[in-house]
């Protein structure tokens, strides 16, 4: 415990742990300052996230690669999952959706090319393993397809065309999980050495022993889904007061907030030229949220849900899903980078930023 | 002939030859079994197709590999071809296309990938010719954008469109026909030591002689002729009965069928780690399709059907082709294999299948 | 002076400077005659465009490689870009875009596509740097997605779209703008030994000293300039007369006219087996024109046209710049290049040629 909290002594984000007891009490008191709670929300789960993070990497340090890969992979994305889980039971779906495409989008373009700028800018060229970028690539790839289908389908506008966009969202979330499994047999199991990363760059500092990480796991993930709540009943009130778009809200603030604690992770990685972990959490986490946790929320709606989720975007949304897999194809062809290639990458994501942020909150098109 | 029958004995596939002459003989009897005759049919044509393939093999294996090659790029998909011929005779343009995308795609993905997948089985990592997979990727890429350029002049809908779709498809025809025959002129002369297979593979068995062969190519090319007439007549109304959208038909069922044959040889090619000539045969026969047999099949149209064909395809068609080729130019920079990529490419094929099959038979958006 | 004479008499090419004074005589005396004047002008641009490289080249050579490229940079559209402010002036703006859209494509399917295959005729296989091809591809990809996006907000079809998509269309300008000025920190300052070419080919012939060569430069703008006015007043109604449809003038003609001179030391380079100066100089202008042109022309509407110039194209328009731009990241992509690379590129081209060919002047869809 100790140890916990010197840890958060020494790390200055973790501070903003104040805010969390702050949000809930506030929350009781005063419910419909929605800016202001919007504010503190985001400010409360940054270093929720942190420490999530935190924790995770200390469990999957002690269980080995390959479980711990797992283990990654099942939590690594537990603060999406649960803000999207809320916005479910809200009946949220718009901004359910626009949260799994941002995340994609804010994951392979925003994070990936934050890592290749700050790790090019210490370093003139550094490497990273192939293989793991073009699995990934290729997960992603093949998730963008599946996104394509429902919209397809609907486009062709016959009788019955929302009961079969429903059924083929249900057909294509086991079809990703099945994919997204076998990718995990193939990286962690049969084909495991393809993606040994190099040790060339500096280590991280030391980790939480299992015995706090445990707990704080368990606690962190309460925490989180209590302001993730209050975060997905503000934001979209406090949006239209700030002046934003919902579509730039879902896409751009809520996949910011929900990715910080692995950007935190990303970028120190890069700066320590460990750029195959950066590229792992990055474009580990699109895909995962593509091939998994899309999944997981159009399953899970049939239980929380006021109605069945499908896995019919808005087509500017399954637009910038598609052209953030094809530049990041692109770019992970070659296994090496230096800082333009990630300022190229963060110019993408502010053309979807700024497109996002000039389409008015009271247009129906988007989100 | 005692070589021919002893090879039919001892090859389980070919003893279906016997539904030939019951197919033959059925569609006399009962002209409106519809569904029998379609089941009939497919089972017919698919031991024709594999003797086809035998008998063009033992050819090419005579000729040497230059004149070889010439003769498989213009036999390989001619069970392809007679089946088109014949739904063009019968003016059902709308099965023509859907058989001509749906091979593309069934090439490219579903051939591709179950080989990628059989000898990735079979061996850890399989390695094959770069050239030849990315010859075939960019004849596949420059015969998309072909096909992208009737459907954008249609969408301008000016006075006298559909002519100039139809002038717009002639050209497009003779432009694809002499890109075809340039890359033969590339592969097969000028830069033939490009494209030369390192024999690391177990090698096949022993072919047929070629005074066998070649009375072989004949009767058999009349026989297909005859059952692909009694499938091309039966397949709308069977699939009508079975449920099936004519949408997942023309692509899917029918495409599997005309590439039986092909199928056979490619997967027993993985299989002995001849990867170079599965690849060869996939997105050889795939841009060959695109590149030469559409082309033939438009010209052909102003000779044998009721009124011109033109290139003009249903959107969602161009979507799935274009889809299959970029998929088809990423994975093959490479020149590497693993199981995951053969499944990859199946998973895919798989959306395609799964969206086909949720289109009614009633809705007339798509074929 | 007598030096500038003599390389006149030497060269062929030169001697249609003579159209120059014709024109502009021409044009005064029968104002009317829009076809002749059109060809003439075409006739007359064309040795201008070749003096003005020639100078260029010169200064480049004087001033040392980084400073060079930057001239190179900055002058070598100069006959595209004046064409554009005199039809910016005129209020053209379909036909500023088109040509703008019309000299990525060109460029960098007909340039680069007519250079490898000149190449590949006298030399089995070319190889050139790909880190130059990769970087110039990447700068089209991200100008690509920049040009979709008020496309994509105009579509939306909301109350005040129009301001938003101007707002837009500024926005990106100063983006694509600053993303240009950082690929030039990148190629010729923080990585420059990335871009270095091996100086395997042949010499060129020798250049203008700098005495002669910058006032060239200011007297040929000057009559590029004259010209290029006349061309643009004439070639709409010229384009009627001769049965093109105004999109085929602004995305083939135009574009062809205006990137002459480059062509000429493209292909030159090509034959004597300099690559990387064919690819720097095709990919090199079409991303200039993308990141640098077509912003300056949105911001200088401000200025010198009737109303502000948005960045919104026709979608053909950018659906053929997205293919050139993904055709040349596919082949880019290995640095190596042989003659049948070079008549695909050509065979892309002429699809869209016809295409463009086919929509009929009255149309009023395209350009």
């Amino acid at each position: 415990m100790n140890l916990l909290l010197k840890e958060i002594r020494h790390t200055p984000l973790l501070w903003l742990l104040v805010f969390v007891p702050v949000v809930i009490i506030l929350e009781q008191m005063m419910p419909h300052a929605h800016t202001l709670l919007f504010v503190l929300a985001v400010v409360a789960i940054i270093p929720l996230a942190s420490l999530l993070s935190h924790a995770t990497e200390a469990i999957a340090e002690k269980t080995g690669d390959a479980v711990g890969g797992l283990m990654n992979a099942t939590l690594g994305n537990l603060t999406e999952l649960i803000i999207a889980i809320a916005a479910l039971q809200a009946g949220e779906y718009m901004l359910v959706k626009a949260s799994i495409a941002g995340a994609i989008v804010t994951n392979s373009l925003f994070m990936l090319g934050a890592s290749l700028l700050l790790g090019g800018l210490r370093y003139p060229t550094q490497e990273y393993n192939r293989a793991g970028g073009r699995l990934y690539s290729a997960l992603l790839l093949m998730a963008t397809i599946a996104l394509l289908s429902p919209s397809a389908i609907a486009d062709l506008d016959f009788a019955g065309g929302e009961i079969a966009v429903q059924r083929l969202s249900v057909a294509l979330a086991i079809l990703l999980m099945a994919a997204y499994g076998l990718s995990l047999l193939f990286s962690l199991k049969t084909h495991k050495e393809l993606f040994a990363s190099v040790n060339h760059g500096e280590a991280a500092g030391p980790v939480l022993p299992i015995g706090i990480a445990l707990p704080t796991l368990l606690g962190v993930t309460v925490l989180v889904a209590l302001v993730s709540e209050i975060f997905v009943e503000s934001v979209q009130k406090a949006a239209e007061t700030l002046g934003m778009s919902p579509a730039f809200v879902g896409f751009i603030v809520v996949a910011l907030v929900g990715a910080a604690a692995e950007m935190a992770v990303a970028f120190s990685a890069a700066r320590r030229n460990r750029l195959d972990l950066s590229v792992s959490i990055a474009l580990g986490s699109a895909s995962q949220i593509a091939l998994f946790v899309a999944p997981v929320l159009v399953l899970l709606s049939y239980l929380v849900g006021p109605h069945p989720m499908d896995l019919q975007f808005w087509p500017g949304a399954v637009t910038m899903v598609m052209i953030a897999t094809v530049v990041t194809c692109f770019i992970t062809n070659s296994g090496r980078s230096a800082w333009f290639i990630g300022a190229l990458l963060l110019f993408i994501y502010a053309i979807f930023a700024m497109t996002l942020y000039m389409i008015p909150p009271g247009s129906h098109g988007p989100v």
